[in-house]
């Protein structure tokens, strides 16, 4: 960590600072310049709270060096994570493709896509009972029903099921669900990951719609603090100024989180795109770019069904992504099997 | 509600879909043009589900002509509406200030800075307790114990106080809280909303940092649908490119949204910018924007607490600000009183 | 498009902006609600000036719903342009590799990288002669003598070259340039692409920074106005919140642009990233997502030369980086050579 | 200047490194922590290339402590510049407010609007002869006729003009022009700055849509690198992902700024909102904020007329800003006159 100091910085102010810093273990070099004096702090810093020190009056800046994200930080665990659903696994060299409506509509429909998606390449089944909604005056999804309806395809299928919580209360729910997902909006609901932490079961966190990557990984975090590990993450698009597209899909956040994390990567190009004819080329690129797997929306009847938005692939346009993009895998990591 | 439909769309298509429309109690007008036909849809469109429609094949676009929120509307409640705190009113003619410290850290501290903004024009007290911080290593707050100290505080200075929620379970702890704020990261946490919906407490309800006023009022929206109309909307900066503040305060939202709803509007200039010498000037904007009162950061000693931040004022800062927003707000709102 | 007016527009007022608008051949279909009325206008709306309708006091807001660009949409014009640069081309089937280094240096250096590149598959060699800054004091390029570098090394090697442009009083230099890039910061300088539009040159027409796709296209607009409708499309990342990537690469703009265009759509990988890990995955994702070609920075010695960018390839890598391209666009576009 | 090195960096490297910047006559400070090792660099800064240096394999970041604009700083230069227009004054003390309609239609409208808003408080006048239109078939300005209907107008009333430039070719038209105004598409027309450089002439420089303030100054420091000090800044909305207002006018910029430079700083409230209703609260909101001028659109029937924006003032609205504006600026500016 450095700490820039102001020119009218007093001896007296930095010799202070100075003992600060040392009491709580780190080492401090300093240089002198005409206009600034910089700080090089050596130690364990990510437990010192950046804004406390910008707060002080004789700092003009303060820039991290080390990453504050420890558990999940690949410089401490240089291999990749490999995530266990049941007997799948997501990571490394195992690559997983999630699919199913956008909301869970009745238990015909969760069926049918199911068999579909299942027979097309899919390992896991999404779809959502509870509904984040910008309008109190939307469907909020099937909620309780919704889960029941997952739960019973799982037991007649065998397929995983993902879903999204909302509320910690709501737990026990969840009880059976293979992956809880977090989305978007509640990147940030610190209270909610604290909850999460608490399990062992696999998180799919969902990259909020302006956060950045370093948010991102300090959100897992939070869950990785109280003890979980079993943490995908999920690229889903960002809020950017374009509005032909949905969301802008950040495909360089999939080589970049790799670098900075030894967690898998996912990456849902339906929500991004809220386009179907972009789902397919995203799925692909996504592929290409390294993704651990790949989160799609699929429905049985996307043109005439009132109740299904504009990114849902029919579940043969979903077999003709998933046959291009395991071709893809095979070249972005030619020694592995699709799963 | 306009719905655009692409040129291929079949009569038998627009004719499925006309009927669905007026089974929910629309009047459809149609206008067909070379490349497109235009739904020209009349009547409550608020509980129409845009996503859904743009979902259909057939469907190009939808443009919403009403807002979809209904109980802030400005337009079905023409007159301001006055919040009650106590015997203290806020919106409309009424101005408020609302201080205290970003953390709440002992009571001595609390008491100190209580009676200093009190003495200065402040009516409100303000102090966190439950702190949302990007890492999990950095101070969450003092959490319950936070919320003692503010209430002992109240009870000995009269002061009533705002603090922020994190989670519904914490309910139970806030029922003598004035106030009970929403902060900026769970703006969208609609579970949450909700709940605060079911009281009838005022909700100090806060701009997240890349949510539109749209969003704002339909998060608004959540709480009055359950039933509570105390809502006081606050802008306290929103993220944009710029580095040197911490936040960009986006004034034109003040004028903005007092067009929009008839809710109270105020501004935090502390947090926007992140800069003691911001401060001033920006409340002082605020003011002149309009402002139905204002939240800012006073800490007894910002520059030797090692546990404060860069935006917080001295009380004698504080007391200078004050002087010149109260001859602002005679300018803006000549016939009333600071309070 | 569509004209929504307010509730108070009077009869009168209604009246005379219909006749305004039929005087300019428009059909006007009236659809008149509780709140609003809407107009719904038919026939080439591409002269009228929304801003202009907006200004109305009696308009509430104005939607398009024919696209503002004529000369570069897809719907008057279905199929792929494709571009000629000497006997190469690009678009439709064709997809092309443009590589050399940011900077032109010497002729050494750009000698060394077109031979090395093109042994690799790169086709076209890229080098910037006038480089836009930031600041005054850093490097502005070569300028002329880094145009007449390239153009020697067209001759000794006989390809094609592309550099970009900043005064269109430079134009003559570039009589022997094959593709004049426009950089993302001159996207919007109008008086420039107006220029431009005089040529019958291939252009390289970079987005700029925080632009939207509607804003280049309406820039290719520009210089097809003119007369020149030899133009290449080009992504290069777009400025969010991000910072662990220089930029955000809109890999999603690449199947969008190609719905709505016919023009070719390149991506330029190192730019975007400003990362020489990124550059291989990105590059072959904007492969997988459908783009007509690559622009990607090659220096022959980036790591231990103090003029050249963090995304530069070595000549090795991008060796590597063409290989896989190549295969994955063989999934992409089956019956098309790499050429 | 600090340069982060990577753990990785070889001692050789380090050295080899330190010598360079040496010979560039820095001072090189080294401090080695277990993961990163930290060069603090002491002495002029300003010239060394930060993408240059970023570019080593060896180095992991870059981060400036100096600011690189070295003109504009206020550090250099402590005392307010002051520039003059004739003989009318704007900086430190001196507040100025520029009026006029977004183009200009006709004599008869320009000579209208320019006794009436001289009448009501404004100094200067405003209007657009060359219009930047993102599309090609809008409206483009009357160019060459629209200068000289205002030089004509300066001739009767003697107001001094402000109008814009797009092209450094027209510079011989705008020789009688007392301001020329940089748009926020030009503000990164590098080319054109240069020209602007070697002119005495005060140049009004706006914002970008979506740039920094670093980058606002970083263009000023173009101008004055050429020997032109004669520089006014111009905040005017940048682009967010709010669509209620056209823009978000960042009012913090205005005391920012004012930290950062000695260069006077003025506010556009019409472009920044596009929105009548909003331009008299930001006007104040402006001032109050600590502005040295206002931009103002005023048109004399903007209801009627076909041709101006919705953000155009009456002149009789014009009049009620001025006077609440002047009576802000006596609270902010005690000692000065509105002039």
């Amino acid at each position: 960590m450095i700490a820039v100091l102001k020119q009218n910085a007093t001896n007296e102010q930095i010799e202070s600072l100075t003992a600060w810093l040392k009491e709580r273990g780190l080492t401090v070099h300093i240089s002198r310049g005409e206009l600034y004096t910089i700080l090089g702090l050596i130690g364990d810093t990510s437990r010192i709270d950046t804004e406390l020190l910008e707060g002080l009056e004789m700092v003009d800046s303060v820039k991290r060096v080390s990453e504050p994200f420890k558990s999940a930080n690949r410089k401490f665990h240089p291999d990749d994570s490999i995530i266990e659903i049941g007997n799948l696994k997501i990571g490394g060299p195992h690559f997983q493709i999630m699919a199913g409506p956008c909301s869970v509509e009745s238990l015909e429909q969760i069926l049918s896509v199911a068999k579909s998606v299942s027979a097309s390449g899919a390992a896991i089944l999404r779809g959502g009972a509870f509904k984040p909604r910008t309008s109190p005056y939307d469907f909020q999804g099937l909620r309780a029903d919704g889960i029941d309806i997952l739960l019973e395809v799982k037991k007649q299928t065998g397929m995983p099921v993902v879903t999204e919580i909302m509320n910690a209360n709501h737990l026990p729910m969840f009880e059976h669900v293979d992956i809880i997902q977090v989305g978007a909006r509640n990147m940030q609901n610190f209270e909610l990951l604290k909850e999460l932490g608490k399990l062992q079961k696999p998180i799919l966190l969902k990259r909020g719609l302006a956060n950045t990557l370093l948010e991102l990984l300090m959100s897992a975090e939070y869950i990785m603090a109280g003890g979980n590990h079993n943490i995908i993450l999920c690229e889903r698009g960002i809020r950017t100024f374009e509005t032909y597209t949905r969301n802008t899909l950040d495909l360089s956040a999939v080589p970049m989180l790799r670098q900075l994390t030894h967690l898998p990567v996912v990456v849902d190009p339906s929500h991004a795109t809220g386009n179907t004819r972009l789902v397919q080329p995203m799925a692909m690129a996504a592929t290409a770019a390294g993704a651990h797997g790949l989160i799609i929306e699929v429905h049985p009847d996307p043109v005439n069904a009132l109740c299904d938005g504009a990114q849902s692939l029919t579940p043969e346009q979903f077999a003709e992504v998933t046959e291009k993009v395991h071709r893809i895998r095979g070249i972005v990591e030619p020694g592995a099997a699709l799963q």
